[in-house]
């Protein structure tokens, strides 16, 4: 029984420094059970399946640490619109019309991108979670869901919520769905209710997504309110304390750095969004220099507009490049790790993140010979990461079960997800004309 | 006679403001001879093809007006190193090695990607471009190459073969080859070297092909050596005078920019190598802003390492929003207009760049119905430019013939391209190891 994937091209494993060649790899339930050279491959014919991966690569999953994802439904919807006015005129009016089955639509959407282009996990902030967490369910991919809390909206009421909500989910569907607590940000979150989800995550032993000095008015804002930065500010209680998804953290204010270090912040970078929405460039060369845990989300697709984990990590290389006139910034390797064990570290997942003898089966092949950027092959890893994108990847198998294959989805119905997902967003689109 | 395309969805055609929606398009020769909509699509069959283009919208073919097209065979060969290593002990050592049937097999690599991606037209300057040639006539591409120029190694013999390279190339392969004269750079070639380019060009007249004021050390050098910008030293003498393609421009001096306008100097923007060799940002939005002609380039894929004109407009857009903090810079009809009608200007090609009667037939049909990141359908556009890359281009009309179709390639054998470029590729690494 399990499945064997054999002559696999090659392992970028995470764990060795350099690929190895060559090999074959069998899964067991939800485990990697064995990983060898194909000289000593078995030949018995008593797996359930048998892949052959010549040709293919085989990384690990790739892992989005932050995005909401129901807002793949406002792909297209505004663009290019000044930040106040895209958010008022655009994005709250829409989110304000989304239902349960919208929810429902729009995460199916965006996690059939996410599967197809070889992302194995991810961490959603978004509301009316139990709906996105239905389609985790089905679909086969590992999630850390949270219902994000603003305050003014959300109150004790939507705190009580979703510490109910991320009680009752921990651990669902086969163990690939666990919950944080997600306060939307500080500005948007006073010190008394930040204190409130601290306590409530330490008593539950749940982590903390939240939003983090994402905009240079934001934190001139914060500063002028409180005199001090939003991440001193957080640092003054508690917070630090539980483990922390921070995602963004583009302006830190001096002596930030500092803290995101000496609390092991984990921080979950969004070059895309960041820059389709004029917010800046995170520092991430910086932090990871300091070695302060960095990894990568697509954010909403309203700001991207894609789920592309591929291209995203491209995007941080590129932007540290140019920002800092420095080519030798970021390379592959540090991409990859950003994209895998760091993801994994940034989701408090210790069983994901890389190829090893008894992690868990998050596993992604990816085809090198039938795309023009894959020719010629001086170097697979920049061929992935610098010229191809999401069409390359052939096989995603999460938790030890076979999602996509040759391209193809196995666990979700395309073509009914396209219709539905057009349907909501067309119903709200024509609302709002 | 002629081709008969029906049922488009939207046509983006680079004159009306909207696009057309609902539309048939008649190629009679190498031209648009009739776009109307589907209420008058004529329904006699005496149209050697006709292309059903339900769900799919129709574009000009995209302009790459910078390329170095023979160095795709470096695709990955060395990445994320200081620019100076990186030239000296990676790029120039593989370039010295390269044969004349190399040049063919990368070039021909190139244009294979660039074809199936939507390319029309590009501007090529290298070397040996007489079997860059070949691969253009054969393939269908349209082309304006140009032989490039460094003083120091090529002389005044350089300089009379590529003058003779121009002229004897210029309008033929059906009039899809044009060309240049390509002095490297001030830099490069000294002030009597570009008087005489300058002068050959105008007894000739062919436009000029240049690299310009890329690198910020590049420029500082030259301003130590001669008191004055790259750009204010061009304009000493009468080299603005012919027809320019200059491509980066992304340090401009003081009073610059004033010369490129005053001079109508065409600029290939060249986003993603520029951020990725770490040389900054080139402030186009200011470029666009004075009325400069703002085309897209990809660059050799040695620096960027692709050749997709829709990633590679994309990060034009998103470049300018995050330096400028500023969201509303380069929307999606400026990215349209980059790609199309200033890529024609850029290439001094009067006849394509827009879909409008008489024009050249140089088209691309793109697919709205078969990715995860075509729905939902707010803007197609928004999904083309923001959501997708070069996987959703199913058809690729030039001079009026079907190059690509239903994504496959025409007129090129991909598998033996593949093979050629791999084994030249592999030959020169290997011997340089």
């Amino acid at each position: 029984m399990g499945i064997l994937i054999k002559n696999i091209l090659e392992i970028y494993s995470g764990v060795e420094p350099e690929p190895l060649k060559n090999q074959y790899l069998i899964i067991e339930d939800d485990k990697i059970k064995e990983i060898s050279a194909m000289d000593s491959c078995p030949t018995k014919k008593d797996f359930s399946e048998v892949i052959d991966a010549e040709g293919k690569i085989l990384l690990p999953g790739l892992i989005n640490t932050h995005t909401h994802t129901a807002m793949t439904l406002m792909r297209g919807y505004a663009d290019d619109m000044p930040l106040q006015k895209w958010l008022q005129t655009k994005i709250w009016p829409f989110e304000a019309k989304l239902k349960g089955d919208d929810i429902y639509w729009g995460t199916a959407l965006g996690v059939l991108e996410m599967l197809k282009g070889g992302t194995t996990a991810f961490a959603d902030m978004y509301f009316a979670m139990d709906r996105a967490a239905e389609v985790v369910d089905k679909s086969g991919i590992r999630a850390v869901l949270a219902e994000g809390l603003i305050e003014a909206n959300d109150g004790d009421t939507g705190l009580k919520n979703s510490l109910d909500f991320a009680l009752e989910y921990n651990n669902s569907a086969e163990g690939r769905i666990t919950t944080m607590l997600a306060p939307h940000a500080p500005y948007t979150c006073s010190r008394s209710y930040l204190e409130k989800i601290t306590k409530l995550a330490a008593d539950n032993n749940l982590a903390v997504h939240i939003h983090l000095s994402e905009t240079k008015k934001e934190v001139n804002d914060f500063m002028s309110d409180h005199s001090l930065s939003p991440i001193k500010f957080l640092a003054e209680f508690d917070f630090f304390k539980n483990h922390i998804l921070a995602a963004h953290v583009v302006h830190p204010e001096p002596g930030d750095l500092e803290i995101l270090k000496k609390n092991r912040v984990n921080i979950a970078h969004n070059p895309i969004s960041n820059a389709k929405l004029g917010s800046g460039i995170a520092p991430i060369a910086d932090y990871l220099a300091a070695d302060i845990n960095v990894s990568i989300g697509t954010d909403g697709v309203s700001s991207n507009n894609n789920l592309d984990l591929i291209t995203e990590a491209r995007m941080a290389a590129y932007l540290q490049k140019v920002n800092n006139y420095d080519p030798s910034l970021i390379d592959t390797q540090q991409l990859l790790e950003m994209l895998t064990i760091n993801g994994a570290k940034t989701l408090n997942l210790a069983q994901i993140g890389m190829i090893k003898e008894g992690k868990k089966a998050d596993l992604i092949l990816v085809d090198t010979q039938n795309n023009t950027f894959s020719y010629p092959h001086h170097n697979n890893l920049s061929n992935l990461f610098y010229a191809a994108d999401s069409r390359i990847i052939d096989t995603v198998i999460i938790n030890g079960k076979i999602i996509v294959y040759g391209g193809e989805i196995k666990t979700l119905d395309q073509e009914k997800i396209y219709y539905q997902a057009e349907k909501s967003a067309k119903r709200i689109a024509d609302n709002l004309k």
